[in-house]
């Protein structure tokens, strides 16, 4: 008999690990009961694999049951950036913190995006992403992080995914969900 | 000849004063050619005839082009408050500096808001309103000033404003254009 208590016990373990780590994501997952007022030091954080950055969803779609904004707080490690890229929303950025470069181009009527416009960022900049067009923000300081206040709208975001400048637009690749909604997000069921 | 010249002396500068202040208010209010990246220090902020008030415009749908998304930075001096309103957007607050109070009456199903709930919100609190629930953010501090970055979906905003917490909603009055649309909205043309 105690030879079976001791043999089941690693089955028992990992029974109640499985039960705590399916609560936890629930628990993450849930837009219910969630606190109106929340404080953003406590809300989690990640660099979702890319080495450099911290990413808050301080209000989402995916995690709080926003339905036309979603706000993001992100900082950038000097030299880090985010990719090139492009999303059918408006976005507006406000500058927190540090300096950087803003690398826009235009889609309107071009097969790739081409050498982009180049603007400087600092912090109490403002600017925003005309829908569609493609761009890259990059923490080109050598000493302090770049922090950005992010606003989209039609949350969760769609993202197009480019290599490089000359990639041809129809060639990005979309990431849906993205990197931060991919845990939360729920599929909607087919409805045929 | 010289008494005529003397005597059009003040229609002549009320004819350059007044295409002067033309001038000025059509490139204040024209988004066209505005610069991509803007420093939110240099973009103009008022009152609006609400002393203790500081509004800016950070991107804004008729100040800036915006379709989706309008962003404020408003710092409200101690005591001071938002009226009692609400408005058929979502609305996202970030709370940058000073601390204050949130009052918040759900307008699902009742004839007016009644008392609303009480949040305490201080430097670093996220919080947004659900679509039409009356609020009214107030800093209710008495030395730090409470400043809020704010985003609104659906711009330019329209605020039905209420005198208290038991005014029906049929009774709150619409503003349209806002106080600091004013200048600048174009009532779309009648088209019949």
């Amino acid at each position: 008999m105690r030879r079976t208590q001791i043999a089941n016990a690693p089955i028992f373990l990992l029974v109640i690990s499985f039960i705590c780590w399916t609560t936890a994501l629930a628990s993450i997952c849930s837009t219910n009961g969630l606190p109106l007022v929340r404080n953003i030091n406590d809300l989690p954080q990640s660099d979702f694999g890319r080495a450099g950055l911290s990413h808050i969803t301080v209000a989402g779609a995916v995690l709080h049951g926003m339905k036309e904004i979603e706000v993001w707080l992100q900082t950038f490690a000097p030299g880090t950036r985010t990719p090139i890229h492009r999303h059918s929303c408006e976005e507006v950025f406000v500058v927190l913190k540090g300096s950087g470069t803003l690398y826009l181009a235009s889609s309107a009527g071009v097969k790739h995006p081409g050498t982009p416009q180049e603007y400087a960022i600092s912090s109490n900049s403002t600017f925003h992403i005309p829908i569609n067009d493609v761009h890259q923000v990059w923490n080109t300081g050598t000493d302090e992080d770049l922090q950005l206040l992010v606003i989209i709208s039609r949350p969760p975001i769609k993202v197009f995914l480019y290599d490089d400048w000359v990639m041809p637009h129809t060639a990005a690749k979309m990431r849906f969900p993205y990197y931060w909604d991919e845990e939360c997000y729920h599929f909607p069921k087919d409805e045929l």
